[in-house]
């Protein structure tokens, strides 16, 4: 391998340079800071665990997106984080064990072998925020008011939330008793709003279960759509109108709260539907292909680890956060010159400035003054009167 | 695998759950606005890279401490970073081409296939500061003031700090013209004091030689080797007098500016030999059986690059600081509760709470309001007089 070819780094792996670094590290801050303040407790979970705690509660798509080593300790398989969220449920059902309600957040790096597509990155930051053991709407309009609040503080624009319920295309394939063979066929065709399969997978069902699920591709747009739904799904199992009154009494607890956030309804949108047991959200930004964070109800995950809790959360991008938004990050005072100069008391005064606070940046020996503007110093320390003390930067 | 087993984490991957992963993160704060105050900019490295660039410079070491796994876009070898510093070295010699002295500084989890020690982590965070550019020892003098400063923020109780300098026995060797076996077996026996070992493998070396080897494996202790050491190698070459200069004004300063720290000198400690090319350094606190934070200069590193720079630095873990420390971290303050209240104007009054940097817990849907206490809170919001007022809460 060439010299030219080593620093390449692979595709969709990512480093992050001064001054973008410092950037993203006071946005990582505030976030944290922001979920702290709503009550959410910060964890760090490990980058690699064995393989079947990583892929507990998660469909085929984490398995892809998941590295795998073999544990050269115990033999066992690991797998690299590609989703921190199962890692957290884990957390909560098993080492953390409480009874009441648990509001747990995280921020950190994940790995995927395979980019979620073509152009998303393989090594995005993952900030997240999950609330377990209550299964009512409020947490719902909880973890989504927050993530509103997320967005907000990172200042991107023009966000609209896309809101579905896992709840009524499950209890509709439920009451049509679809194979698994078909429910999967009929769900991809969903997904692709691909009305003539969706036609021709209904085809052989009773008649008002066909129709119901295939309005369900059209049942998509503004506010009106719940109420359309209501009509449309007026004979659908119980378990259905359940779903689609909690979707209405999120709906209308997000408008009440954020009335300038755009919703967008899509009932045939089933974003994470191995994963999810109930509503599921996303945001979008125009000129964005893909979500720019996502989220929902998935209360069946604790079971694996012992103990089935309700969960709702949502998870996002810090780098994307940084590069869609504006966020007020503040700017980094300009620094201090110090000359090279072994002095005690240069040092001691050097010591007591950056206790104060401020940033001092000693010359090596032979480096020029003009390099103190390249450091970003507008001021340097010079011996006068016998003392050190700070001046401006002569031009 | 039984659900009882789930959840365990592999041998030497920790978790962090609350309160300790916010005092982690508190700490993580502080010490890199120390590195920032020290002029040392922030830089994110991947978590996986080509395996070539990975391990760059580094020993047989580093290699058998390296997760691996094949990159499915490319089908090209890829390591899971073990450390930080030959990333950040690869951003100064190829990405970031600077003229001049360049600092720069990190903090991330690092993974260990096998862990250092039996008891050490096999997921530490990584936390470093590097300075390349100056061959000078005063940017080795920055460098080790910097961590002694890291140390004395994180309180961590009793450290000292062993310095050596490769060069010496690197000199000698060279002198000696010892084929690349005996160099390797006699750094070993150094490495051992196992001075039999070292008097077998010198004898057929010429006498002066021999004798200054032997003495590498005596010369340690207080700063009274150093001149022990300036006596013991007056027939060696230059390069040797070099680097006992070099170590001695490295010394001087240290003593100067931290009068208060016990610095401790073995000329035959060769810490990381393959890798570093100049003094070596390591700080220890008794009782640890290892070091909490080691670092030395390694200037060929950026040649693999397409760019040699004279670097030195050092890294630590921040979980060792935290756990080894007593680091004033600050409470948290407690928090205020809120009731489960549809209430737009509860809603609004939660909200300038949190903006104001208070954090707010809203009960969920039936929770009593014992809960309060358990979620750290001592106030409560009350709908008072028609205006929702912050209250203590009732015992």
């Amino acid at each position: 391998m060439a010299t030219v070819d080593r620093w390449l780094l692979p595709d969709g792996i990512e480093e992050v340079l001064p001054p973008e670094a410092a950037r993203i590290e006071v946005a990582r801050r505030q976030v944290l800071d922001l979920f702290q303040r709503w009550g959410y407790e910060f964890v760090v979970t490990p980058h690699i665990e064995y393989l079947e705690s990583l892929l507990t509660g998660a469909g085929q798509d984490l398995d892809l997106r998941t590295f795998k080593v073999t544990d050269p300790l115990s033999g066992r398989q690991m797998g690299f984080r590609a989703d921190i969220t199962p890692q957290v449920a884990r957390i909560d059902a098993h080492t953390l064990r409480r009874e009441g309600p648990s509001r747990l957040c995280y921020a950190g790096s994940v790995l995927h072998a395979q980019p979620r597509a073509l152009t998303t990155s393989r090594s995005p930051i993952q900030l997240g925020a999950e609330l377990y053991g209550d299964a009512s709407p409020a947490s719902d309009v909880e973890v989504i008011s927050l993530l509103v609040d997320t967005l907000e503080l990172s200042a991107v624009p023009d966000v609209h939330m896309d809101l579905g319920h896992v709840g009524i295309y499950r209890g509709l394939a439920r009451a049509a008793e679809l194979s698994g063979e078909v429910e999967q066929q009929l769900f991809d065709a969903l997904q692709r709003k691909a009305l003539d399969e969706i036609d021709a997978l209904t085809a052989e069902l009773p008649e008002h279960l066909a129709r119901m699920l295939r309005a369900l591709g059209e049942l998509c747009g503004s506010r009106d759509v719940l109420d359309l739904a209501q009509a449309c799904l007026v004979d659908a199992p119980d378990e259905v109108h359940g779903a689609l009154d909690e979707l209405v009494a999120i709906a209308d607890a997000l408008e009440l709260r954020h009335p300038e956030l755009p919703l967008y309804f899509d009932l045939g949108e089933l974003r994470g539907y191995h994963y999810h047991t109930g509503v599921v959200f996303a945001a979008f930004v125009p000129g964005v292909g893909y979500a720019i964070a996502q989220g929902g109800r998935y209360d069946d995950i604790g079971a694996d680890f012992g103990r089935a809790r309700p969960a709702t959360g949502f998870s996002t991008d810090l780098k994307t956060l940084v590069t869609l938004g504006q966020m007020e990050l503040g700017e980094a005072p300009r620094g201090i010159w110090a000359p090279d100069h072994h002095d005690l008391y240069l040092w001691q005064a050097v010591q007591r400035l950056r206790r104060e606070g401020a940033r001092v940046v000693q010359a090596l020996p032979g480096q020029p003054l003009s390099d103190a503007v390249a450091a970003d110093c507008d001021r340097q320390l010079v011996l006068q009167d016998g003392r050190w003390q700070v001046m401006p930067l002569a031009h």
